[in-house]
């Protein structure tokens, strides 16, 4: 792609058009693609590149399935050092590349000197406009890879935690035939400890046991708002409990509240909020009403407010789980340093890519790891 | 005083005597001493050594008076670095020099090979015993102090914030005649921008009004449980607001919780929990009884938890102040650090002695700011 045709896109972007464009086209390989920034007089430096994801297995949940999941990374340059971050873009989250871009445009870092000044600075980004939970997480996450950086150390040591105090990472079995599935789950036998599996529909209970056919393994269920009705949920719940299952997410429409806190209550499982909890500002409202919750980067800002969600959950005596889109394991490395002390990990993200431009946690006996590099734990393949 | 006598007295803390001697016998001057440990198989080496703090005037709250704050001053050496702490030992929080040395000799860090880990080394020292918690605090500064010399970094910048971004600092006046108090306040003119007046008794008007005839500044006012009736306690606040008060501590026993509530609903002013919040599991039960919550080291076991409750206490919409007792420049830089984007500061410990072993954050244009060193920002006189 030449120069032009990228100055192009860019002005679009710079006048309001850019989310009408098919910015996938920009997504082509990491190695051959140079980061698109806006010249500011600062210390710090903003770039960013599209990139799609490459899936190795077609993706599916309760209602959409894909073959490519687009990101943007992000690159954050200060004093000979650069932090990586990445905003990953289900479809369905209503963020595309052409959006994150249209944002990381409008972020002008000249204002700070000092990168280790996150609060003002993550304070900021969080004011350029609403929602862009992504596109604000792609600068956190680099933000964070940077200050690491300065500093010399993993974020794991900075927040005092023991990187190999993690739960094991589920690995998720989306809906599918049985063959399919039975198939999925015999590929990564002895990978993992524990598998997830996506229900919400009318076929959740031959899921299970196309699962139970191969494998004894613990399961957890994602109902991703799917399920209708709270006496058949809980039927469902005691089922699947007898089968093994440990752990219920999201079973009803975000906002169904009040079902849902009457669920909590009589389940024999412990039931996560998901898509009921986006930011910190909802973490406060869902006791009492879910057992614990899913913190996602791409959902929440980042690190920072990640963090802080962890934090107030547990000290409302609410469980914690940290949860992925399909990233690369610059995003997975990133959500796996907040993961020592949590309840569930779901971090299976980079290893269902082909194409993951880094090197970083690593699946060590069930478990994502972080590594001991700086930051965000690192570097580029 | 020899080393029998020391280890007569470590012997009688051993079998549990201690608490019965006077160790204020062992708190002489600072530089003569050497400090105590127990010998174990461990990298990090914790030493402690009683030390009697001189005020610099007698101290009165709503129940009594002294010249001398007991402390005890810990040291946690590792890899040729040395981490300060710090317990300040009010006598009328039940802990002592005697009691913080039997804890300090229980603690045993051999399991711990690294110092970077520690949200278990400080769960570890919180499971040792109930309560003392200025004990606890004394592990936890010396150890942040450790590790942010470890990362050559001080705390503010770990935790991401601007040092310069804190409330200006309140100086306590306490109860005492018009003239002694008018002297107090003329003494300290143009160094600070808001007072701290401590009431709960009959002269509450005589005191507010005695400060008046020498000055403008605004006022904070610590009623330390003192008053006894929700109308009077209410038409106190309206006169104390009229005379420029902008905030009032704990009017109530810590028990009467139904009666803040009502008052704090109803007050004009702000009413912030002291007595009432202890420790980070007390935060959540605050809410909507106060408007805000005062974080001290020595109650809350150090700076790791009252990191955790400033997080919570802001999530939960709440202000937070961050207070202290008669403490050195260790634990007063300790708190420095957790100041930032706070609502009120009451660090006017260390200005009120005579014999501080340290330097460390100071008083700068009515503000307490940390020094640019690492870890807690101090360095031994």
């Amino acid at each position: 792609m030449s120069q032009n045709r990228r100055d192009f896109l860019k002005n679009l972007a710079a006048i309001g058009g850019l989310s009408m464009v098919n910015v996938s086209l920009l997504a082509k390989n990491f190695e051959n693609k140079k980061m698109n920034s806006i010249s500011r007089n600062s210390k710090m430096k903003l770039s960013w590149m599209p990139y799609d994801l490459q899936l190795k297995h077609t993706f599916t949940i309760s209602n959409f399935s894909r073959t490519i999941t687009p990101v943007v990374l992000t690159q954050l340059e200060y004093d000979g050092l650069t932090g990586y971050g990445e905003a990953s873009l289900p479809p369905y989250l209503g963020e595309s590349q052409a959006s994150v871009i249209a944002f990381l445009e409008k972020v002008d870092l000249s204002g700070f000197n000092d990168p280790m000044n996150m609060e003002e600075i993550l304070t900021y980004v969080d004011t350029i406009a609403e929602n862009n939970t992504a596109a604000k997480a792609s600068v956190d996450i680099a933000l964070h890879d940077l200050v690491g950086k300065i500093i010399g150390k993993p974020w794991y040591q900075l927040w005092g935690l023991n990187k190999n105090d993690v739960p094991p990472t589920t690995f998720t079995i989306g809906i599918d035939t049985d063959d399919v599935v039975k198939q999925k789950v015999q590929e990564v036998k002895g990978q993992f400890k524990i598998l997830k599996v996506k229900l919400g529909g009318r076929e959740d209970k031959r899921m299970i046991e196309a699962i139970r056919a191969v494998t004894d393994l613990p399961l957890t269920v994602d109902a991703n708002q799917g399920w209708k009705d709270r006496l058949q949920a809980l039927d469902m719940i005691y089922w699947l409990k007898d089968k093994g299952v440990v752990m219920v997410e999201q079973p009803f429409p975000k906002y169904k509240l009040d079902e849902i806190a009457r669920l909590t209550e009589e389940s024999p499982l412990p039931v996560f909020a998901d898509e009921s909890v986006q930011r910190l500002h909802d973490v406060e409202r869902m006791k009492g009403v879910f057992s614990g919750i899913n913190i996602k980067l791409m959902k929440c800002t980042g690190m920072r407010e990640a963090w802080k969600m962890k934090n107030l959950a547990q000290a409302l005596g609410m469980k914690v789980m940290i949860g992925c889109m399909t990233e690369t394991s610059c995003a997975i490395s990133a959500a796996v340093q907040l993961s020592p002390g949590m309840d569930f990990a779901d971090l299976d993200g980079a290893l269902l890519i082909q194409n993951d431009p880094f090197d970083g946690a690593k699946l060590i006996d069930g478990k994502m790891i972080s590594s001991d590099l700086p930051g965000i734990g690192i570097k580029k393949r």
